[in-house]
């Protein structure tokens, strides 16, 4: 009897109706970045060993607004476009492991499915929410052009609350959009047990980055960044200090797996 | 005692909480188009007296995806993008009064509050719907160019069923999007009697056109097109028979009021 | 040629796909009410000519959430539930008319255009919103019991920012759910003219009630009530003093068309 | 260093900010169930090894529909219910494992982030989707209620499509609201692994049933089921053979994890 296929749930005889297909995964979008910078002791919390903070700029903060339209290999979605768009707001730190730098998102919000569900398998740390961000345009009065003078602000809800609000001013051409988020991902993959009281079924620390880039250029700008506290979430606690500075870049990335770094490699 | 203020509800001391402000309304966009012919008995009969059918080629029919960034002539929406996109899917006949052309909406589905509201405003019979259109990217995979070979679907869907979907091939630039849509709007405003079997309390003829438009290049292209039965809509009484073209093209407009053209006319 | 049919748009030949059937419109549900004292000018400056401040209590407002599932005459909305179920919360002050007192909606905030478009032609100020409130159950932790000590909170939320939270904890039964909504409601209806500078096409006062009422009995307790600022809503300047009483019920209600109090009566 | 805390994602200093609470979770609401035969072929292709088909009635399904109110221990979420309120549509089949038999969700759709991933961590093949189902309610002509002749509807719908519906119109009070759902679910806990062509990272056999349960009077009825097509899901490979009989009851269960029946014990 074949088993059933599937990337992932649900698996089926045929595997057609699994809500991911298999990476390569593609994705392309307008991305919307603040870096600023906060209380080192904040990141660090949020840093589980083995991960170390990274020896400078120890506080340095990304909080990145991205509006996606994603595919994966047969690109089918972008003919059913609500399975291929959706946006996302993340915040990403860097650390270090054996010697290396990484970045690492410690809070996220999408607004579908099949990317909460790609980012689980991601180690990010997905939850939904409500995204938006102002969309350039070539023509009109109701759009900014990606040019200086252009302003791009981004939005986040959850739970029906507003957390994060940001307006950046483009101002020059530079040559990257932030140094935070640079980095192969560093994430944990979790899954706690099913028994009470027994250790995580999955516990690895795992290294992905993209497996290809491609980009306009990065545009940097002035930003106004504001954070809001909730009872559900801890964003604001990465509290805002000093703005390092604002970046808007049109990107197409393709995502297609990653590496274990250190796991259960002991079993039950 | 100062009387409220506020262009639509609710109509406030300050009037900053209606839920529109008064127009000029501005809007840049991305719009897909499929042109087709169908029974002209069908259009004919959503054409009220006074209106009559165009005289020639009576049974073209338009259905239009669109998705939209608006804002009034503040723009403070731009800044907080939740309150300035929304996507749209109409269909559009043609009629003829008093021996001019004119453009009507027949169906229209929205995905936001404020362009449900606005529609109603200018006539237009609006609901909401979940519309979806994919999005061209000049970067990667995950989208298509706007440019020959370039392929555009848009889908709709209300009360959990879909009713159209469309795929569009680009294949060379025109000197404009279609014909259907190409004259003044001419619609009826309407609001029933809170006084059961009273005749409607708003019953008008009103004709509008955009203020100003502006254009990146029609492109024309192979359409294909489907519509689906609901027991809610009835879209698809418009049945497709022959397909004219589709048509992309990016655009900028503004909306700054019509004219009565006929109808309850004497004031109280 | 028959003209269209459709109580509301779009009016077609059949009729069929008005987004609403024509009244009597039939609605059940459970209504969680908060009332409470503000600073009477506050509802004097929502209180157009010729409404005049209620001369007792003049302070007085009503948030009302209410969770519904509800139909026309033929029910058909019952058996393709998305078309009968939405939440909404309101503001509802007193004033009176004609040496009458009614109540009045001033804000109000529903999750379904069905809903948002009755509203507009009852004269209720209808935008969209997130709207939850506790259910109680009959079984289980998970629910309060519609009974002394029962916890009921509500929520409200619109364009990503949380507006009111209210907990009420039920203590005894009352004759009834507050005074605030126990009038006949005295609403405008309006529609701006589609010609600008000109005076609104749609200007009328009128009343209603509903034509049928039953209901369970009626629960008073405590209740803790927050309001919170928006860019875009004023309900925040009904400041919260003094509270009053929370009240919780469940209802069945019919409503079947009103009465023109007054406005442009005299026809084309 | 203390090492971060939360039983989901993210895990912080605090775990304020978990998706999840770690169990027990309860959950309230009202439970409406079809039971049908379909091919059993259709069945055992959704069966994994070392899972076999149970051995009687091999080919009967049920297609639920539940509309929960849920919380964890503390029970925060019910006074802030945009935390607490979700819908849920899922097929059950039935299969035997080391001479036992269990119950299986092979499909479910669900509206919240916090309900898809409470599924993922019990092995529920856990989508979004929109579901809705007819309300009881004791007063007036806008909903049953739960008695001889109530009529109550189950619809769903994911990626814009309408995958089911159902109605059931109660007849008589039985012993239990069907069989197919009656035993201890034994489900799948899969993550497939970061590194591409790699085994999975997790692939258990678990076994979870409620802790506790209470319930209504569970009614029987007639039900007329349809199943629609759609190019993502396989629900309606599931073709609707026999009905057995639809079901409704209120329940109020509690959730305190599982046991690991088989699992990768060997690590990488």
């Amino acid at each position: 009897m074949p088993d059933v296929a599937g990337f992932f749930y649900p698996r089926t005889a045929t595997g057609r109706s699994s809500l991911l297909p298999p990476p390569p995964w593609h994705y392309c979008g307008d991305v919307l970045t603040v870096e600023y910078r906060t209380d080192p002791a904040r990141v660090a919390e949020l840093l589980p060993e083995p991960l170390a903070p990274a020896p400078d700029d120890p506080g340095a903060v990304a909080l990145i607004w991205a509006d996606w339209q994603s595919c994966g290999e047969a690109g089918d979605e972008l003919l059913d476009p609500v399975r291929a768009q959706y946006r996302e707001c993340f915040a990403v730190m860097r650390c270090s492991f054996a010697g290396r730098l990484y970045s690492r998102c410690v809070y996220i919000w999408v607004d579908t499915d099949f990317a909460l569900v790609r980012g689980l398998h991601q180690g990010y740390p997905k939850k939904l929410g409500s995204i938006h961000q102002t969309r350039p345009h070539p023509f009109g009065r109701a759009a900014p052009r990606i040019a200086a003078g252009g302003r791009f602000a981004g939005t986040l809800a959850a739970a029906d609350r507003r957390l994060a609000q940001v307006v950046v001013t483009l101002r020059d051409q530079v040559s990257a959009a932030g140094f935070v988020n640079a980095h192969p991902m560093a994430h944990h993959r979790w899954m706690p047990s099913i028994e009470k009281g027994a250790p995580d079924a999955l516990d690895e620390l795992i290294a992905s980055r993209s497996a290809s880039f491609e980009g306009g250029p990065a545009w940097r700008g002035d930003a106004v960044l504001e954070l809001f506290d909730s009872p559900t979430e801890e964003l604001s606690r990465l509290a805002v200090g000093e703005i390092i500075a604002g970046y808007y870049q049109q990107v197409a990335v393709t995502w297609d797996g990653g590496t274990v770094l250190a796991g259960r490699t002991s079993p039950p």
